[in-house]
């Protein structure tokens, strides 16, 4: 059995983590960390998880995290992860980290989006993007991966293919994107208020996303060249899920037949992304690691739809399946 | 017109009598007032006001607040209220008070449920309930109105003619109830946080909720006798609206047909009560001023269901109902 | 007081235009019609019109129609609305009609879109397009107005400053918008069944919605030279308003102040459009007859927000800002 | 592995059985059957399972059946399931059935609620109400399994320990309760249709709902003496889970802390069913196995709170248990 500890693990990431991990048959949640006042028994902090999780969530303690552990969850927040993730490395434990501190290769993009030194250039370096259908063969056995975004996730499945293949021009991609309201985290807020949040929907992050380098670094890599992406964030009503319209224009003439032969093809075998005939909802996806997508053509443009659930495939289902291929485990052990 | 002064305007039942005072023939809001950081350009405060209330809200000036208003919507939470209560009605105010500070004449009741000393006893013995079905004549002319609670005015209603006529046993009537989530007012917390409150719904306030007293004290009045009554609230995913389900026990044999000739012959004329045959839907009532209310034999019970807008009939509405009263306007005015 | 018509008054678009008029103080219902099988008093067939609107709702009965209403708002389904339209005029009546049988110009684009031949080619061409804030003045005194579809009246009124002044490409426009449910009309069916629907976000339409051939005749129009546009309707899970995101190429280089100078000036004094600062919401105008706007910069393209509700001015209530501007009445009666 | 066929694949009980078997470590689906026009992969009959489910919905052939299946969920209507339970069991199947067809041992309450006659009153007899944590030991090795109604799972576990302990008068029992959307099933419904249930709540089935009688029998046996149950059903605006809120009359005095003890103790050791200090939540239970119950104190009353999920604790996950049980695996296979 696979021990994981999560730390930082009173967000809903958290909890998320721990519900797929209790029905994973080779892992087991073994130590779960919080801030000394979001402690307690895990079955108190989340009432979902009374008769499930017997664990005292408590203030880290590095001996016994790397007594009880094999691979550290480090749901962490931007900016506090790079602190601790030296010393979970240090310990000899695999990580996996939920935040972006380790995502952007390049540190002055990171410095400048997120507004704060970056203090961990050496491990920046090493650590590998843990987007599986894309780069599976790093992942496996590193010791420290950057578990992508939810808005990255699924708007570089949705591009990729057109990318290696470089059907698109790279300048003038649009990535519309919705998310359900998990997205925001658990700290309560005027926005987020359920009288204010129902029934709504708006946008936000107006040219400043911060997933919007993530994006572009990801996609320059797989395109091999400078890839622009203006990425349009906004929320909904709804608990999970986000819906990605991506707008290309296309190098040369392109058909829907073509399109779904690409895609099919790209994502042959993929156990987690399924290309679908018609466009994709965010339901079919929710509380699944799946990501579907769709491609089509209007009036000159490719469009591709794909959704996902920001808390699973966009967060901690997609850290599972890292965890299962950096320790050699069949992929969607826990996860279908 | 009317001119009509909000303190305590930031809230939703200030947005909620604006809005409604914006369609009234003939009154209009002229002064609005809140706690010094939550000022501003009402416009600002409230986007949906955007370009049609462009108001200032200020810390309260009583110079101003008596050269410009003739009414005043008393907005403050309880325990406050009572507390600026006295100075209005000596500026020669008329007073709306959506606060539970003049509601219970028990002021041993008040002190015991909202465990604070009423320091207004004497206004408080000559404030008039607020409901106008109930106690039309009483509210002409007043200077002080109670406004009713939302709970108590969706279960006063519903039971009203039952106890009238003394066909119920007035030891057991208990009244379930679901509210909306504006119900909690507009400050965020753990609980409404979108992700929380969105697709859930759950019980508070067991054996000791607030309105229970003042139901059971305005119960008391019409029934002529002491009433008890087990008043269970829930919260709901929903913004709008509080459905009661009522049960009670008939003294003799009741039928469906007797029931709904005393409802109708009880309600007949009021604008805003309406008798259904099918049970009543919160979403037939949300944004009115309208009480919805079917009662129904099952079982050797009486059950009655009655539905209302928390924000209008159970605030706002019924504040401006009843200052179309205290005026000597058209009942409806404004509301239909 | 003019008296309105409803035919087709069963719908959403029907309760809502009874809703409106009810307010209005210079307008009255005075004949509804439908289909036989769903007549019945609209008290019963609505049961939010309980206490306020006791009108049998009946088969149309033209001479009826004529003896009772100076407008008629005909709320029938595209295809059919041509089908009486003709008789209505000629018989002396304004017409406000809600389908798209009047709104395009080329009877061969209505033709393709619409699969049917059209019948009433006369009348569309003296037909006037009811956006208010484009063309108020051609509306006055007319008597057919083809009231603006929902999507377009949002993408347009967010766009037209932009290609009034030629500020950007006409051939890259992308409409990306998200509806509420009511959008779908009132016949059940599996997508829009709740628990379907429910937690849910999807695209359909793709690169063919029929708004896109009226949101480039207008665009078209407005920049004085052919526009394309790519429209990509979803629908979300809460009933009213549509939030349009829409991106642009600019011609030359444009800034956040340039663009907020622009909007305020070219919408300044409209009553219903309103240029905010933030990104608006769609719950900010659920319920209301205003658009709120906002223009942005973002990577070198201009994103322009749009929020309005689509019942109210992407139906029944721009319907209604119509027949003010028809009869020479203050546009806002019955809609502030 | 034990093989599941499921005959009725194509409601929501069938995909919410299909999603549980898929995590089971001893059972796998093998054979899916609908009514010929809902026939189709199971992939693209539910959008959710693409990639999981490769599986053909077919017309039921017994033949197959019987070579394919160890046990058969029969998720068919009322009074279909009767025409089938007989040939399934004559074919040496067990059989966990969803419909009320064997869960009213009294064949003339069953005719009068259901309205048809009974067509295996033989099977009827022998069938056990398959709630384990009552009948644990009776459904052991059974061919034949009434699974419980989700209405009477929430309203008997919440109830069992005051009856058994005869705490409680049993002519005066009030359910109250709501449900979540998916209870209704997947035909789409005027009542049911997005625009029209969203943001709505409202009562149906007064004083007649099928699973009274079903509470009441259960109830009884329990008690050891009859018993009467007004039971009362909601419907809100949110996909899954029954909150029932349920009030009783003590026999003696009673307190917080002995109710509490009386609960911990009836129902240590089982895993499914938590006793919760705080009111309990649907968000909590939803799409887990859980009842969630919480007994109080008011007004000389006991209320009690319960919680689950109508697809999973109130059909399929149920049905689950019930299989564990009967072939004597570990309860909770699949279900934590």
């Amino acid at each position: 059995m696979i021990r994981v500890a999560i730390i930082g693990a009173t967000g809903y990431t958290g909890l998320e983590s721990i519900e797929i991990i209790q029905r994973h048959p080779q892992a087991e949640v073994t130590y779960l960390t919080a801030l000394e006042q979001e402690c307690g028994n895990a079955e108190e902090v989340f009432p979902r998880l009374k008769g499930k999780c017997d664990i005292e969530i408590e203030p880290l303690d590095f001996d016994k995290l790397s007594d009880l552990a094999d691979v550290v969850f480090c749901c962490l927040p931007h900016k506090v992860s790079m602190d601790f993730v030296p010393k979970l490395l240090g310990a000899g434990l695999k990580v996996v980290d939920f935040s972006a501190d380790y995502r952007l290769k390049d540190v002055k993009v990171y410095e400048k989006f997120y507004n704060v030194k970056h203090t961990d250039p050496a491990n920046l370096e090493s650590a590998v993007y843990g987007l599986p259908e894309l780069f599976r063969k790093r992942i496996k056995g590193k010791n420290l991966i950057a578990n992508p975004g939810c808005y990255p996730t699924g708007a570089l499945l949705a591009i990729a293919p057109l990318l290696k293949e470089r059907l698109i021009e790279t300048d003038s991609i649009i990535v519309n994107a919705v998310t359900g309201s998990s997205g925001a985290g658990k700290n309560p807020s005027d926005k987020f208020h359920f009288p204010n949040m129902n029934e709504n929907l708006f946008a936000y992050g107006i040219g400043s996303h911060r997933h919007m380098p993530e994006m572009e670094q990801i996609a320059g890599e797989i395109a091999g060249s400078d890839v622009q992406i203006l990425f349009q964030p906004h929320v909904g009503c709804f608990d999970r899920g986000i819906l990605s319209t991506v707008y290309c224009q296309p190098k040369g003439k392109t058909g829907g037949q073509q399109l779904s032969k690409l895609y099919n093809d790209f994502y042959n075998g993929e156990p987690f992304v399924q290309i679908c005939d018609d466009a994709p909802a965010v339901k079919s996806v929710a509380a699944t690691n799946y990501c579907h997508i769709s491609p089509a053509c209007a009036k000159g443009r490719v469009i591709i739809f794909s959704a996902l659930d920001n808390l699973v495939k966009g967060a901690s289902g997609q850290a599972v399946q890292n965890m299962n291929i950096i320790f050699g485990l069949e992929e969607t052990l826990g996860l279908k």
